[in-house]
């Protein structure tokens, strides 16, 4: 019998509190083949909120520490004062073996810094990578998957060659991984689809790439690739990809907001508006972030998700199965097969 | 009485050849207090394309030269083989004074080498710049443009502190003269709203924009303001800005390809967005760059308005009354005052 995969979730970082990492871990206790999950905080509040929801005692465990950082808090400040900090013990369950991946809707820099500090960088990577799906209109895979992985999301502002080759090598074992897609399609994001094009980080990792065994390098891909999905890994420094994942995120407000008012306008919209709406139900789905609810921090020893500070139990669910996915298929392996420096 | 403006339009440059070119100077030249153009290219092409269309023959010239550089030729060799190209005359006559300003619908790279070649760069300009006006949620000035300018748009890849903050007053100044907005919000696009966020360039432009006096610097916008039109001036580097504005390309791509699926999906669909369709309508109005039809080129002591290839006989006539308000509101002085070393 395979041993059961164990993850820690810090239980206390999330915009909802408890209500929602609790119940995601509950929810999934539920299901078939659930791993075992240590809720780590503080121990009165976890048990009152698992005393709401339908649960499997067997499959979760409370680990107490009565300290977190609070959402707004200053990471690096808040670490200081806080050793003993939720997203801090759950780190160091994951660093000792404890449990085999990391899951935190926390406050993003601190969650950053407490993985920093106690899981070791893959030998071979020069800089960890934060990586984000977001839905595009081409899918891939034998699930239809809708997603893109685009990294880096905001970990690494300026980039280097090796650093761009690293994300690729990491994206593709990612892709790989979760969604069961064999061979990822790979592409850096330049002004341009032309080897020359780009700045000169991307024109040298280009030439690397190319040459690179076990990826499918596609080339550069353009803006207008980002919506189609062109590309099922896109690589990018952490300032373009903060920028253009902000930027799909404003557009969909956008064009929620202009609907809104359109329903506002007019009996004839509002009623255009309402037989659109399965589809429009449909394409909600289909973007629906809460689907996939968490973000890889790539390139260390140990794999952490990053769900989103907004996540609802849905959310928290889904980072907990992607972790889990991840720990299944080998993913942090897979890696560092790919970045070893011994090829 | 103020003299006529003269524009030099390289009119063997565009997807459509003369019939848009020529067809957009044709119909301008019927309009009240129109400029003189100069219809520079083959006389007999030119004529054949006149002949064909109403205009006004004493508003209109024909400066012959037969070469011209095709859309999909190397800039560089083409204009090496061809020194007398209808965008290089074009220049020259911009450059000596016969015209006002210059406007193109040719090919870029062509275009941005003859200009270099022949403007001199205003002095305390390092590098120039190519604005694009996108559509955004929020409106502006006295007309409510829906546009905001981004600048650089793809003529400097990498860019250091002091490009930075000379393309934030060159996009003040065009934003003030063309949009009559007297004090246009200008931001950098970063990464975080915070001051300490974005590169290292980003950082230094930062600091000098905020002791910056003559121009409205609102800090840092992030991905999500691009769409909202939180900045009407949003600077950046030309990669970043390049992938920005190919990404809203994308997305208006995605989004069309989306609906017309789902008009042959299935009736009710059908029948909600021809109830939507006036709205629609006014969505594509709005978004319809035809009606500013061009990207101006700063940084140069003339101004060369940079129409798009594909643009129609409607988008060359926006163009060039785009280029003749800039002349009349004495654009360059404009940023002439704003970036001098002497300041």
């Amino acid at each position: 019998m395979e041993p059961v995969t164990t993850l820690a979730l810090d239980a206390m970082g999330s915009d909802h509190g408890v209500t929602a990492t609790v119940g995601g871990a509950a929810a999934l206790s539920l299901e078939q083949g659930a791993p075992r999950v240590l809720l780590v905080g503080d121990r009165e509040e976890i048990a009152r909120a698992l005393d709401a929801v339908e649960h499997e005692p067997s499959r979760l465990e409370i680990v107490h520490t009565p300290a977190f950082v609070p959402m707004d808090a200053d990471p690096r400040r808040a670490l200081g004062e806080r050793p003993d900090a939720s997203i801090c013990r759950a780190a160091a369950a994951v660093a000792s073996g404890e449990a085999d991946a990391l899951v935190s809707a926390g406050n993003t820099g601190a969650v950053i810094l407490a993985i920093a500090r106690v899981f070791p960088r893959l030998p071979g990577v020069s800089r960890c990578a934060l990586g984000a799906v977001y839905p595009t209109e081409r899918r891939r895979g034998p699930k239809d998957d809708p997603f893109s992985l685009i990294l880096d999301a905001g970990l690494t502002v300026e980039v280097g060659p090796e650093d761009l080759v690293g994300f690729a090598v990491m994206g593709s074992a990612y892709s790989a991984c979760i969604s069961r897609n064999a061979r990822p399609r790979v592409a850096l994001l330049a002004n341009g689809t032309e080897a020359g094009k780009g700045t000169p980080a991307i024109k040298a990792a280009h030439r690397r790439l190319a040459e690179l065994e076990g990826i499918d390098f596609i080339g550069n891909v353009e803006g207008v690739d980002i919506p189609k999905g062109t590309a099922d890994v896109v690589v990018t420094d952490g300032h373009t990809g903060n920028i253009v994942l902000k930027m799909l995120e404003g557009v969909a407000e956008t064009v929620a907001r202009l609907g809104r008012y359109a329903m506002r306008a007019n009996l004839a919209y509002k009623a255009g508006l309402l037989l659109l709406s399965p589809a429009l139900k449909k394409l909600r789905r289909v973007t629906d972030w809460e689907q996939y609810g968490g973000a890889p921090i790539l390139g260390f020893e140990h794999l952490c998700i990053k769900a989103h500070g907004r996540s609802s139990e849905r959310a928290v669910k889904n980072a907990l199965k992607v972790a889990r996915k991840a720990v299944e298929t080998h993913l942090v392996d897979e890696i560092r097969r790919g970045v070893s420096p011994d090829g």
